[in-house]
């Protein structure tokens, strides 16, 4: 009996070795620690200015509603990745952390317009034009944009650490790329345009491609422009590339199975609204099991894109784990 | 007979000595030549992405609209003041003039919207949401921002002259300033209020504060990265700073003046447009004969901010004369 338990106790602490100390990491202590960061700065910047202004309001609402903060958690959790100094590192990545939370709100607030996909909820809340005016929405969108390249140059100003002007051109390049005519927004016009052409696409390859789009780039320049703060070489910045891109895809196939399988409760929206609204989905693609199997892929993909890094890659690895296993 | 000939010659030289050779300039032609350098790669920025794709020919429709490209003639004008070399000058100004045109056309297609100003027409066409959709004006406004970003931190890609870092992170928050929370958007939320709480306001105060940030702002943008692009040390840009207040000012003065008087044909627009929107108007405020005069004080302000740029401030003078004079 008390052979039996040695040798169990072995075996975990062999697995254990072979985790890289996996086992001591605790992810939901870390998503919670790095949102409270976020939410923190977030909350720092916009106090610059006056909360009474309608405008300033509008952009709170959404900036400040409950997200996940997925992206800046990876940008920080990237730039961990790099250097020798850890905290120092997080710190550099909180300005393109920040700066690409703005662009995902206000890509949220666009997307949801009812010239869009006229949404009255977004994470349990009315959305912005729900709750305030479609006119508001549009301009705290706008404004939310412009504000991002506003704190990323000039981070002093906006109270962040500041970075040499080489790397925020950099950073800037990756982020307003991501976002725009061969990014993020080509992506919103192939997911509405396919609601339209669904019968005449070969829907596999154009559900990829507008994924790659429409969430995938900006969660690449997330990675991306936090290994450029901290200080990533090329091959740093191609490895972690390799890994956004797989863990970006991954992310969206979820989000369609979940709104098949998920609670709506959890999830702060109504399951099965992509059927409703006709949109383009994983599962209605390749089926349910195939999706599933092509998300894991992705993330075991993902994974070793990550092995060079060693043990500072730990938070990316566990988040790309939490990823494939998420409930909302 | 001859001596009187004779006489009138001298006076006329005399006076052509002390216009700085004013009359030797043509800014018809100078205004002319500017648009069509300024047309030319902004269709050359265009290329560089697929027109086949609705979002870029969106893009375009609105872009390449016949605009009158003041604000990118500025930024170049202003450029000229600086340095020795005129050319270079200029050349170096293209960037952040045609990225402040994308951004003043992303403003134009966003006013316009059904939940805006809910224009049908501008510049003697159908508006984008018109002769496109609702979604696709969006779509295509949040892409020029976006856009004009890309250019900004990438010039080469996108077939413009390099300039430094500094200059570029410095360019980027002047504009991004000039166009966002504290800037033009938030004009545009001011002038939406106007209309509805025009009861409660200081108007002159209010209609003075709303141009400032609705058009001031950028235009005082379009001088002062003209500047920073062709090298100008602080005192120069405080100059130009002045100049562009004033002008941009009597540029709104004008548009108000002109929608009461103006011809509808040549304007491209609806004449008596404002006072069936509603809007605010200085005419209106302190009434058509003050507002002339209004206008006519801030130019010969402006005029007198350029006196250290000797003859290189020709074209801006030029312009703050037209902006007076002009009939659309």
């Amino acid at each position: 009996m008390l052979m039996e338990a040695s040798r169990k106790n072995l075996l975990k602490m062999n697995k254990k070795i072979a985790n890289n100390g996996i086992n001591d990491f605790n992810l939901k202590s870390y998503l919670k620690e790095q949102q409270e960061i976020i939410n923190n700065k977030l909350r720092k910047v916009l106090s610059l200015y006056d909360i009474k202004r309608g405008l300033i309001a509008a952009m709170e609402y959404s900036l400040m509603a409950n997200g996940k903060r997925l992206r800046p958690i990876l940008c920080i959790a990237a730039a961990q990745c790099i250097g020798t100094n850890n905290q120092k590192s997080k710190e550099k990545a909180m300005l393109p952390a920040c700066a690409i939370e703005m662009i995902h709100t206000y890509s949220l607030i666009h997307d949801d317009l009812p010239a869009m996909d006229d949404d009255d909820f977004r994470r349990g809340n009315p959305t912005l034009h729900k709750k305030f005016s479609e006119a508001t929405a549009i301009l705290a969108g706008d404004a939310l944009l412009t504000h991002a390249f506003s704190i990323l140059s000039n981070p002093l100003q906006h109270t962040f650490k500041p970075l040499s002007s080489d790397a925020l051109v950099k950073i800037i390049s990756i982020i307003s790329d991501a976002a725009g005519t061969n990014g993020m927004v080509e992506g919103q016009v192939l997911d509405m345009a396919a609601s339209l052409t669904i019968e005449s696409i070969e829907p596999f390859e154009y559900i990829k491609h507008m994924h790659a789009l429409k969430t995938g780039e900006l969660i690449i320049a997330s990675v991306k422009t936090g290994g450029v703060a901290a200080g990533a070489d090329p091959d740093q910045l191609k490895q972690l590339v390799v890994y956004a891109r797989n863990i970006g895809m991954a992310f969206q196939i979820i989000d369609d199975i979940l709104d098949i399988e998920g609670d709506s409760a959890v999830m702060g929206k109504q399951a099965g609204s992509d059927e409703a609204n006709k949109k383009l989905t994983f599962p209605q693609v390749i089926g349910l099991k195939a999706s599933k199997e092509y998300a894991k892929k992705l993330v075991s993909d993902a994974l070793k894109s990550l092995e060079s890094f060693e043990e500072k890659a730990l938070p990316l690895e566990k988040i790309a784990q939490y990823i494939i296993e998420r409930k909302y």
